[in-house]
């Protein structure tokens, strides 16, 4: 796609596919909402400033306050008859340090950064250690007993498949239906931070998925729920039966999925990385 | 220290030390400013809470606005007769996410942060890629252009020893001096995250110092600057031969060094850590 020929549109518009990157903190999450400081909003007045007309930005997905993204995408129609690096440029010099445009490719008209999208790769961080830490603790959810990777990695397990997941959100947008699949989970452990790193890519998600997942999966590794104990959690189709929503700065939009290839190079390295204990 | 026995003191006071980790951005630096937001004021607001009476916090150094520390030592006076732990704890309830006290034990009463300090090491993040990071431009300098690290590398050698640093800063305090000696530099890359890394060791600094030779020595990493030429900065005790001041975010007070020995064992590992690429 980033090669692709940019085809005459009889508006003389050009459709744009945007990879972003933002600290969540600052903002009360990606959707626009007046007056309240938003990704999208951010987006969008940087864009108006730039087009000199209002443009409006469609999100892969609608984080929420307070999460983050290192390969959010999003798509908007512009009138831009130079390269798309010099948009890029021109979006990250009005942008605030929170959020930039990682990567910025000429689209299909027929692209649309939600409905196109396959799968999503979300990331969830969690710093298992005793003390606080005021630089990580943006980026991190701070537990401080100590979690047990092997409960963890039990209690993930039966997510893996299609499942009704009523248990752990509630569905979003058109559809009524809180079926979903998940395809992949994993646990990482970084010795040196102290971090565990939830990995889960799937379909799709319903709101607060990941994080009533990661609160439940916590109760598993503190020894409180029995990893087993999961399967009945997700037949039950009850949010009351899961545990606490985790916290959102833990919570990384990692990667959105299309069926058409790398259509967005640079999700890969460079992102999420690492102020690192022994530089 | 740590273990030292609590001499009891004629008005009930107890020396207690503190290790501090905190980052800068939201604060104007460590010194006491009024109706401004400071760690020092802050840290001062939490043990009155706590304390309920005024109580004066000795830092080791004063860093500026927006630098960050994972090192910084402090001292106080307080009428406090339970553990050293319950009262890191009950600072740490107190104190925002932006600053947290990750040791805290009985000192001496001969002990000062400050007069009692030999050496402090501090480190400089600079991250060497194009593109820009929302998590990572926090605590790093962001420079695009390709910089050299045997460039660098060279540039750094001769600043090791006793010199008269008034090209790279301002005396503070008392003494007009601006003779330090520093004992140790060294320049670090990571790979993965693009990101380089000094670390200076010496037994003082003046102000801005470590910024504007950061400043300086990024001149000769990018081939502005001839390395063989610090020398004669150096010689010129003139701030005007030198380069600009590297910016703030990038600067961490890491180390403060004691004759005493290990009186503040957690600023090792767990701090100044990671959020990995391949986590």
């Amino acid at each position: 796609m980033d090669h692709a020929a940019r085809l005459p549109r009889p508006d003389g518009m050009t459709r744009f596919l945007a990879v972003l990157e933002y600290d969540g903190a600052p903002y009360h999450g990606w959707q626009l909402q007046k007056d309240i400081p938003t990704i999208q909003g951010t987006l969008e007045n940087a864009l108006q400033e730039i087009l000199n007309t209002p443009t409006r930005v469609h999100g892969a997905g609608r984080t929420d306050a307070g999460v983050h993204a290192v390969g959010q995408v999003a798509h908007f129609d512009a009138q831009w008859n130079h390269a798309p690096a010099s948009l890029q440029r021109a979006c990250n010099a009005l942008l605030p340090r929170s959020i930039a445009v990682v990567d910025l490719v000429c689209a299909p008209e027929s692209f649309h950064a939600r409905h196109s999208a396959r799968e999503k790769t979300y990331q969830y961080l969690i710093r298992n250690t005793s003390d606080r830490s005021p630089l990580l603790d943006r980026f991190t959810w701070h537990v401080k007993p100590a979690l047990t990777v092997e409960r963890l990695q039990a209690a993930s397990r039966p997510l893996v498949g299609t499942h009704d997941f009523a248990s752990f959100g509630a569905a979003t947008g058109g559809t009524p239906s809180t079926e979903r699949t998940v395809l992949h989970v994993a646990w990482c452990v970084h010795q040196a931070s102290g971090c565990l790193s939830f990995t889960i890519r799937g379909t799709g998600f319903l709101r607060y998925m990941v994080r009533s997942l990661v609160g439940t999966l916590v109760l598993a590794g503190l020894g409180k729920l029995d990893p087993a104990h999961m399967t009945h959690i997700l037949a039950a189709r009850d949010r009351s039966q899961a545990g606490p929503t985790a916290p959102p700065q833990g919570l990384f939009l990692r990667h959105v999925h299309y069926p058409a290839g790398p259509c967005h190079a640079s999700q890969g390295p460079g992102l999420l990385q690492a102020l690192i204990a022994d530089l």
